[in-house]
């Protein structure tokens, strides 16, 4: 149980593998943070084996890790980004078509009431109806963050456009002016390389390695640009086997060739128009390993990135609850 | 135990999955066949769990399936194809550099004698060293016995050139000109699939259907030949999330609109220079159900597609026993 004086928020990331809690205070700090890995599918999972209802579930998580703050403090707003707000999460929020402002007033966030009284409000995804529709949730507010942090730092001037990358299990290519999205684009390269890595043919003849090693990571992005590239990524990761074969790729370099090989097939994937437009910079979201990764390829094609300050999804959720007017009312 | 009067050769088409032994006759006749789920793979790991030598397990696997034929007649020629010939078989055989005549009489079979004095000829894959190594083994024999079936129904002469196509977890197009592979190269279509409709993110929302959905399969074709395309095939599966979130896609059309799109992807990565030369004919080989849905997708781009006679894996090695003079042993 947490007491902490000058809480004005408490905003939750429920993601499907994990759920994130702040208390947040004046100018979106965080006071004090809690992680479960009581994400929504677990919560479902649990639901479904012990007979609850789905809302009852997601209710009693909230209570396990919110109870102690609103104990304190019942009056709290709270705000909830993520697949929480999806299909199979506590309740359905909209998807806002692009373009979009991220920090429109006018935003309209979804409201579950618990049955302690408690309002939890949760924050649209994101839909871009380009010729394939695409979706995002939780990544629109985390960009947010990363905006409003960039330019807290003045690394980001307020009317400049930019690129928001954010590689992961579904890698988003996002295109922003202001704290608008323009467009974006998903590309299953985490996911894709965890299957390739951990349960196909490819991962018998490798071998985990303690450290990256760049020689086959950069060879791998090099075989995309070559004319064996145009084979396609269906074609190219079969060598991560067959070079194996003919000695010339080492076990331990197997899963560094196949990482070079999908991030270079997802960057030749990028409409070119959205890097001839020489944006502002390539804003780099992912983890510390994942950045060294996608930095290094972008600059082997003469783009600049920067790196976002990590963990910005709660500064997010801050901006969100402050344009919503959800702040104003806990100001006594 | 099989008495057959007449057999002239045992022959094994020893994969990963499972092993089918075939005790054939005159003309490549088959006379009696057997088939066991003892692949590479499952005689490998029952080897390791029980302390018994690789040689050894393959050995007694090869005595279920092959004992009883042997013990009528102990001096009936052994060939085997597949990966039993690979680094994880029963002993490695070469891999022959294309361009390479299957039915070439200098074929060097790798021998192994069992303890009971019987000798096991395996039959070398074939490696295609093209900007990227790709290799292949148990298909070449596949492809032999292909051809020697389509050319004694007189729907190949010798001289021509075809382009055949085995489809399936691991799909080969192979170029090939009278009885010599030109050249070839490997797409893991199959093996993607079933991991996206198994078991990622795409599976949680789709519903497997009893028949194949064409429109679902065609939409994925159009879409990979459509501007949404150039995506790359990372980003157009999502679609099959995204289009059903939006209402667009059953959720018993998902799996039929991945096939689309990842054969639509796979056809779009062949080198045009293959399909520009007009080849007599693509000579498709995969099981009924994968060849309906190449078929449909090769005769949407105009390409001549003809059926290859199923099962002819006992054929090839026929041929093979044949040129290398394996039969001429047990000429009495």
């Amino acid at each position: 149980m947490t007491n902490c004086r000058g809480a004005r928020l408490i905003a939750m990331d429920w993601g499907t593998s994990s759920c994130r809690a702040y208390l947040m205070g004046e100018g979106g700090v965080v006071l004090a943070q809690r992680r479960q890995p009581s994400g929504t599918m677990a919560v479902t999972r649990r639901a479904s084996a012990t007979a609850t209802p789905y809302g009852l579930a997601f209710e009693q998580s909230f209570e396990e890790m919110c109870g102690g703050w609103l104990e304190t403090q019942p009056d709290l707003p709270v705000v909830a980004c993520g697949m929480v707000g999806s299909n199979h999460g506590w309740a359905e929020a909209d998807y806002r078509p692009v373009p979009a402002d991220l920090a429109a007033e006018g935003i309209v966030l979804t409201r579950v009431r618990t049955r302690a009284g408690v309002t939890v409000h949760i924050i649209p995804g994101l839909i871009a109806n380009s010729a394939l529709p695409d979706v995002m949730r939780g990544e629109e507010t985390q960009i947010l963050g990363v905006l409003t942090n960039s330019r807290r730092a003045g690394t980001l001037d307020y009317a400049s456009e930019c690129i928001v990358l954010l590689p992961g299990t579904h890698s988003k290519w996002v295109r922003v002016t202001g704290t608008t999205v323009n467009d974006f684009t998903t590309y299953m390269t985490g996911e894709v390389y965890a299957f390739l890595t951990d349960d196909s043919i490819l991962s018998r003849l490798a071998v985990r390695a303690d450290q990256p090693d760049w020689m086959a990571f950069d060879r791998g992005l090099d075989v995309v640009r070559s004319p064996a590239g145009h084979g396609g990524v269906l074609h190219t990761v079969f060598s991560a086997r067959s070079l194996v074969i003919t000695g010339e790729l080492a076990p331990d370099q197997v899963e560094d060739y196949i990482s070079g090989l999908l991030i270079g097939h997802e960057l030749a994937a990028i409409d070119p128009a959205w890097l001839a437009d020489e944006p502002n910079a390539i804003l780099l979201c992912g983890d510390a390993k994942l950045n060294d990764r996608y930095r290094r390829a972008l600059e082997r094609l003469g783009l600049h990135v920067a790196l976002a300050v990590p963990g910005s999804a709660p500064l997010g959720m801050w901006e969100i609850a402050q344009v919503t007017g959800l702040l104003t009312l806990v100001t006594l």
